[in-house]
């Protein structure tokens, strides 16, 4: 490719990542809270515009962007249509009308119905460096997803919401008073994830019982807070064992999400291997990048 | 008892209610959305006297105050302290120091640990009108409570936070988007219930997929809802099953709620009957009321 400048967007609900990229290598890397959940459809080139500013003034003046996630969605910039599994990871690009800006498409599923958008590009990044893989990949995260991954393919998945669940339990519900705590209380965690692997139906009763434990008894928020995530984490793992039995899982998610799976993981004897989300999202959009030559 | 006035009060988190009573028969009632959640120690005496100004310029001038449900909390105005199960339903009344306001004391229990403040007044009332019940009572509500009640005693207990989730769900998660609607389907509810019930690991996978239904699939949000209510119903009712099963189940709560319930205990064959919430915590405080004279 003539000229190796381009510009990789990890563009969420929430945040807006950019990096400033010469071919594979990261040059400059910002980060911003404009998320495409806060935008209407004329704020996303200006915003892009503003953020990248810096870079536009040097060697990026005219380089591509390459976007994944929310911002290819209906209510984002431009609908970069899904792909339907089983389909190749790396998804095709949409070009954003009348820009230099390319957003890759999701998947979807139909039966059971199911979509991912950011994901794919991960998956993508994960098989540039590993092309063979032939397994299982898991994404731990707001709705983690479980992907089955074969010939370079994305096979079928299912998502959970475990990890928004989570959060409007510990920050919005009765639990919110008992369930503050920044240090990890493994042995609790580990028993939680075994009482709701085996009994996955009782493990509902026992969420009240983390408010009444602080109440009546001398449950402290470290146990309560680690006995929640386990009991979250487990009853995932028991919906998702179709996936996981028998198999080696691939995490990509961050690195404190990914370590409590894997100890879960690990304990049911599975075999396990763990890359950073945010360096697999930047090998898939690499790979995307490629492809803009292919198709302009 | 000579003087035959009396103030009736359900105080909870988000609402107050209040009955000016003669003997049993109600003669006046309001509310108002004064909850002791939006209210500092201080401020109950003051909220108390202008809900019920109008009442005090005639018959009740004098009329003491029985009041139940969370006001009776550390947060509250008096600690009402817990009876510890087993315990008889019709707890005991704490005086509010310096005031004719009188507050049921709640029922925590301590393995498995759990408490109650409100619905132990219920269950006494429930207990006025059914002296010799034996068997199970059913608190459908935020938080719904199963209890085991056996000579007008509260045996054990367990509570699900299956409202509470429901509405999180609903209305601040993801799912938002997908289950606004008023009509209710009835096919679908009995479906999740029965799903939810046979395998309840499963039903975490469910709910992500009620996003995805509607968006590449022809979900419509009266059947996403009515899913969604009998995935977590049934769910409940799968954590329940030792206290339903083969049991007499007593319903006590909104007429709405309640009939959700009981459509899904009766397809498994259970019996039901369903009484009044409303009706049953006036007929626990008046319960509650007699014991005054008792204690003075």
């Amino acid at each position: 490719m003539s000229n190796a400048h381009w510009i990789a967007a990890d563009w969420g609900t929430t945040n807006l990542r950019l990096w400033a990229m010469r071919g594979a290598d990261v040059v400059h890397h910002r980060a911003s809270g404009q998320g495409m959940g806060g935008l209407s459809p004329a704020e996303f080139a200006p915003v892009l515009a503003h953020e990248t500013a810096e870079w536009r003034a040097g060697d990026w003046a005219k380089a591509p962007v390459v976007a994944c996630g929310m911002v290819g969605s209906r209510q984002g910039w431009t609908d970069a249509p899904y792909a339907t599994a089983p389909t190749q990871a790396g998804t095709p690009l949409t070009r954003v009308a009348g820009e230099n800006v390319w957003i890759a498409g999701g998947v979807k599923q139909l039966d059971p119905a199911d979509v991912m958008r950011g994901e794919e590009t991960q998956i993508a990044g994960l098989l540039a460096a590993r092309p063979d893989f032939d397994g299982v990949v898991c994404l731990p995260g707001t709705h983690t997803k479980w992907v089955r991954v074969s010939a370079a393919e994305i096979c079928s998945f299912q998502s959970f919401m475990t990890g928004e669940i989570f959060a409007l339990l510990a920050e919005q519900s009765i639990l919110r008073h008992t369930v503050q705590a920044t240090e990890f209380d493994a042995e609790a965690f580990d028993g939680a994830v075994q009482d709701a692997l085996a009994q996955p139906h009782r493990a509902f009763g026992r969420l009240f019982q983390l408010r009444a434990g602080a109440l009546v008894g001398d449950l402290t928020p470290e146990v309560a807070r680690s006995t929640l995530s386990g009991l979250l984490i487990g009853w995932e793992l028991a919906a998702a064992k179709p996936y996981w039995l028998g198999q080696e899982v691939a995490l990509v998610g961050s690195p404190a999400l990914s370590a409590l799976y894997a100890r879960a993981l690990v304990a049911q004897g599975v075999q396990v291997s763990e890359a950073d989300a945010q360096a697999a999202t930047l090998a898939g959009l690499h790979r995307a990048w490629k492809t803009i030559g292919e198709m302009a």
